[in-house]
Order: C-alpha cells, then sequence, then structure tokens
C-alpha cells in the first residue's frame, strides 16, 4: 500500500495526540472502571466555573429580543463595530492604552488571535521566540506558518526570563517574541521589572537592526489573578511593537464558543499595514467573522468576569497542602495552574507513577521545561479535598 | 519610511477590498443620501430570512436548561460526538451514503472547511482546480496553502463544466478539483450527468497517474433548491476520493455563527489519514473546536431549514422580468443568485451604469468568468418589486 500524497506534517499533526488530551482520555476510561470521584484529573485547563450570571442573561435577552437576521448575520470581518468600540473603551478604562476600535480585530478565541498574529508577521525563515516552559501549541502555530520556533530555556528559580538566553536567542531572523503572562503552565504573572527589562532589550535589538522585532503577549488568563496587589501589566503601555492576544475562554467561561480578539498597537510604526496583514491572515485561514451573537455577548459583559473565587481556593489549598507534603512549586499568582517540581528526573515516568493512586498529572516536557508536572486546578474543592491523601501516598513513595 | 517587514500577501490580502464588499458599503452610503428604500443592493450573500423557529426555540432551551460549563465548554476538536453521529445518520437518511461520525469533523462554517481540507492535502507546488465562475475566495485559500489555483474557463452556455478543459486542466500536479453545485455565482446545479462525467474522468485521471485526484465538494447552498425535481447529487455516492464541506450558513440563516463541517468519504483510500490531516489542519490553522453551542443546536435542527419559499419567490419574478426586458440570465435552480450577462463588454462599466439607477450588481470578474454580473436575491421580495423598474430602465439604455 502506498503512502498517502497529502500534507504529512498535518497528517501527523492530527495523529499525534497532545499528551494532554491523552491523559484526559485515560481519566474517562478509568472513571468508568472505579467511578469518576475516584479519579483526580488535573489534566485540563477548562474553566470549572460557569458563564457571569449577566452574560447568561444577555444571551436569553439578545435571543428574546434581537432581530435573529441580525443577531446571526455576517459581522464585517475585523468584527462588529460597537463591539470593538466597547472594549476600546474597556481596554482604556482599565488600563489608559489609548486603543481605538479600529486597533482591535475580533477573533475565534486566543488559538486564531496567535495563529492570525504569526501569520500576519511571518516571512519564510522567521524565527518566533518563546520563553520556557510555553504553551505547546505555539510550536504548531509557528511551524504552519513556515517560521520556525527559538525556545528561550526557562529561569527555573522564579519563572520569570532569563534575559542572557533571550539575548543570545534574538537573531537577525527574529521577528517576534511570544509572552504569556498569567502563565500556562506556571501560574506565574511576569513582574512590571521583568516587562521592563524585556522590552528595553526588544527596543535595543530592534535598533540595532533597523527593524522592529514584534512582541506578541498572550493573555488569555489576565483576568484570573487571585492577590489584589498582583499586577498584569498592559503591554502596549511598554513597547509599541505589540500585539495583544486576547480570549474570553477563561474569564467568561466560553472556552467553547471561540471569541477574542487582538489589539495591534497604534503607535507601532506602519500599524495600519500591519492591521491589514492582520485582516488578510485572518481571511486567508478561513476566519470570515468571530461568532456573530458572542461578539454581542461580550458588549454585555465588559468588566464582568466568572466567579473566580473557587481558583483561589483551589490555589490556596494545593499550594500549601503539597509543600507541606515535601513538593517544590513557585507560587503562582495567576492562572489556574500549579507547576510543580517532579520527584524523580524523568516527569514522564513521575506521572505514571501518579497513575497509582489515580492522580492525572500532565508532565512538563511538551512545555519544553523538562522535570516538572502541570496540575490544573481548575477543579472542584471537593475532589482537591479528595485528592490529598493521594498526593501525599505520592510523595511518601519518594522518601528515603 | 521604511517598508514593514511583514507578510506582504497578508497585508495585500487585508488591505485590498473584495468587489462585493465595495459595492455593500457604497450601498450604505448612497442608503444614507436617498433613503434606504431607494437603494436596490443586490451585493451581498447574506441570509435574508430568520433561523427556523424550532433552531430559535433549540438555543433558549440550551440556555435555559442545559450546564452552563458543558454548554460553553470546548469539544474535542473533531467536534461533540453525539453531534456527528446524528449528522452521520441525518445524512445517510437522505442519501444513503455510509457516513460514520468518524468521517466527519465540525467547522467554523464553509470558509474553515475549505481552508480545513485545503491545507490537509496540499503539499507545495500543487495545484488547485476550480470550476469557473467561482467563488473568488478559493484562490485566496489555495495560494495561502502554498498551492496554485488552476481555473477552468466557464461553461457559458449551460454553466455545467466543459470536459474538454477540464481535461486539459489536469496535470501531474492537479491535487484537487473544487466544485460547488448549488453554484455561487450563477445558482445553477450540476446535474447527475455533469456529476458522472466528472467523476469517471477524475478516475481515469488518477488511475493514470497511480494517485488519486480529490474532489470537494462545497455545498453550503444543498438545501437551497427551488423545484420539486431538482436532484443535488450527493458526491461520495459517486467518487471515492470526496471530500465534502458543509456550512448551515444559508440553510439555518446562522452564517455569523460559523458552523459547519467536512465529511472525509470512508471509501477512499487512505481515509484514515486523511482524516488525521484534517484534524492537523485544523489545529494548525487555530481551530481548537467548532463553536460549543451551536454544535448542541444542530443536533435539534437536522432535517430543518429556514423557510426558504421567500427566495423561491424573488427567483421567479426576477428570472421572469429581466428575461422580459432583454436580459440574457442562465435559469438558476438553487442558492440565491442570478448570473446575468453584462449589456456591455466590460461588466464594471456596466455595474458603474446600474449604480445610476441605484441598482448595486457585482461584475463577475472576480469569479473568474468576465462579462456578467451576480445578482444576490437573499432580499425582501418588496426591494425586488421597487427595483424592477430600474432594471427595465437599464435595459433601455443599452437599446440602439
Amino acid at each position: 500500500m502506498t503512502k498517502p500524497n497529502i500534507n504529512t506534517n498535518m497528517m501527523h499533526l492530527g495523529n499525534v495526540r497532545s499528551v494532554i488530551r491523552e491523559t484526559f482520555e485515560y481519566g474517562n476510561k478509568r472513571a468508568k472502571e472505579i467511578g469518576r470521584e475516584n479519579v483526580f484529573d488535573f489534566s485540563l485547563g477548562n474553566p470549572s466555573v460557569p458563564v457571569p450570571n449577566e452574560v447568561h442573561n444577555t444571551m436569553l435577552n439578545l435571543l428574546q429580543k434581537g432581530d435573529p437576521v441580525k443577531l446571526h448575520g455576517y459581522t464585517s470581518a475585523q468584527g462588529a463595530e460597537l463591539t470593538r468600540e466597547k472594549i476600546a473603551q474597556n481596554i482604556n478604562a482599565r488600563f489608559n492604552a489609548g486603543v481605538d476600535k479600529n486597533d482591535i480585530y475580533m477573533t475565534c478565541g486566543a488559538a486564531a488571535s496567535l495563529t492570525i498574529s504569526i501569520n500576519a508577521l511571518a516571512c519564510n525563515d522567521d524565527e518566533f521566540i518563546a520563553i520556557a516552559p510555553f504553551f505547546p501549541e505555539y510550536r504548531v502555530f509557528i511551524e504552519a506558518a513556515g517560521a520556525k520556533l527559538v525556545v528561550v530555556e526557562a529561569d527555573t528559580q522564579k519563572f520569570q526570563i532569563d534575559f542572557e538566553k533571550l539575548k543570545s536567542a534574538i537573531s537577525t531572523k527574529t521577528k517576534a517574541v511570544i509572552i504569556n503572562s498569567p502563565n500556562n503552565p506556571t501560574g506565574v504573572v511576569f513582574s512590571e521589572d521583568t516587562i521592563k527589562t524585556l522590552c528595553s532589550i526588544l527596543k535595543e535589538e530592534s535598533e540595532k537592526r533597523g527593524e522592529p522585532i514584534y512582541l506578541i503577549s498572550d493573555e488569555p488568563y489576565r483576568e484570573l489573578v487571585y492577590d489584589d496587589n498582583t499586577v498584569v501589566p498592559y503591554l502596549t503601555n511598554y513597547y509599541d511593537n505589540t500585539l495583544v492576544c486576547y480570549s474570553y475562554s477563561k474569564s467568561l467561561s466560553l472556552p467553547g464558543e471561540r471569541i477574542g480578539y487582538i489589539v495591534v498597537c497604534n503607535k507601532m510604526e506602519h500599524n495600519k499595514d500591519i492591521y491589514a496583514a492582520v485582516c488578510g491572515a485572518g481571511r486567508a485561514l478561513g476566519f470570515v467573522c468571530a461568532p456573530s451573537m458572542m461578539q454581542q455577548v461580550v458588549i454585555e459583559s465588559l468588566g464582568n468576569t466568572s466567579d473566580l473565587s473557587v481558583y483561589k481556593t483551589n490555589r490556596d489549598l494545593l499550594y500549601k497542602s503539597l509543600t507541606e507534603y515535601g513538593y517544590e512549586c513557585v507560587y503562582p499568582d495567576g492562572a489556574f495552574y500549579l507547576f510543580v517540581k517532579s520527584l524523580e528526573e524523568d516527569a514522564g515516568a513521575f506521572c505514571e507513577k501518579a497513575k497509582e493512586f489515580d492522580l492525572l498529572l500532565v508532565p512538563s516536557d511538551s512545555f519544553g521545561c523538562k522535570g516538572y508536572i502541570r496540575i490544573a486546578y481548575c477543579v472542584t474543592t471537593e475532589m482537591i479535598k479528595r485528592s490529598l491523601p493521594a498526593f501525599k501516598k505520592l510523595a511518601e513513595c519518594y522518601k528515603k
């Protein structure tokens, strides 16, 4: 039998399940064997709290009172004007960022925000830099756009950025740096100092080359921070050549509805051309417009978030308990992940060991940083409480 | 000022408005000057009838009774299992096509169905064939995937397929042929004879090369046919190497909600690999899953369509009137377009002339077939009645 004459890269991407998805499927199988309540599945970053009431009521209201032809009709490719206007107002009220409605392009969620931004910028042989640990799909998106991923090794002390390593990663081919704060998988928020140093390096390197290095800020977790004094800097205020990629998936618990946006900072040179390239990339990839009803829902939801307090409760409980049991873990200010040092060198083997206690964890290898596991704590607090004895026993296996 | 160092193809795509969109924007401007009721805008293929009541009620019901975390949560990348199962059952009940739920991949609408299918198949230098006249975005999607569009000139007698021209368009580089029936922009349905001849040529050419030529059937207008005896053949019943690209945009009047699917015919060789490539392409382009609530809505909507009777009324009225006034037009069995011969050689100039009567028509050039205009009759019948004197006067301008 001959091999299929199709795009084998795409075939490979479709055949290789992500380790996250595989762990999740194992959990479903295991739940059938021993009962859902006995499986402690921390694999998936799927919000566990419902949409805010206001958002729910807005949907009902739009359906009951809106004109269905308009409500479900095409919007312009960049998104409904009123939606973009209200989002710009909201961003400016919170961050004093000077965003205009015409800097905003509505997307089908964070993944689309990223693929569209990357395809808008990428020429052949371009390099995109990611700071480890990073969301594994960055590699997929960058390589599909014909560009190359360059990884900056993790700062395993604080999970900020190792700037010496960043500097040596930058080359004449660097098109952009992608950052993600609050971070998946560490939960860490980049400090203002980190952002300032990052931006000054990018400015210096851009000047040296006479061409900008762009900064892509992937921030679906922006609103998921748990301490009042945690500041998530708004990147366009620090660096002109910034594209902000946002999604409502986590803040409004709408991950399946695919709604988000891109902000092309209007202070960058050629910003109209770059916005046009974003529009062009959206068109070429097959995104006709972002889902129309959700574009209306967003208008009424600005300033709202789902009730995120359970995530804080979960973080506090897990962090306190795991460190008590002897696990090492960087303190996470946001997102809904803990990034815990594996108790043996091979994080994959450690996750296999954890399965013996029906703890489903994700090894860190695909995040570009070996020797850790990711715990997604967007689950019920009850499940976490039930899981604690298992975490304790797992730690005891490694005590001599 | 230097040029921006970004993807200039994407920039160009974003800067060049389609002639359809430009005409539509002109219409909005003109409506402000002389009143909406005096502008006869036939430019956009945006459904003018609301979603079926069943679909509307299903949405309300899901919101009122569904678990919001599940309803708005991620589905698997290929789509919710029950949705795929029900769609397969519905296809099989209608066309006896032997489709399995695992042959179906849910998408964000027809454009996504096409870009995903094309990216799954395309290797560098591959050629994709389209039959003129064709939807202009085919060129954008094919070229963005690194492949080349090859156009088969139109059969201007019946707007079926000129098979001699098709044969000479096929080369060793041909990866796939894209067809669209009922057709945008002609409204013509390919007859069963056309389909049979097409498929026998593709089989013969595939055997000659020892490698399949795929058939991509783009069919968002499948349910929009107006005479009971009009048959739209289901392509997997005629040709194994078929991918069906479907969208609910037109049949359920949900164009802004971005919901559709791909069927990878399970009779083709390597069908599992090709399905995997579809999954991989969806992943690489940034489509995480199709909008989740709409996936549920589809389950309850199978077999339903919006009330399409107004489109038939419109077609009958326009076809009868225009041919009476002396226009030449192929009789359209479906979709919501009339493809009318321009009364002067340059269809663009003819459309400019039509604007003097506030008739907004789209010249056929970008559809790969010069000398015609497209009339999108997904408008109110009242508007068509009001527009008839203008069409009459326009024709009279060209009578000597």
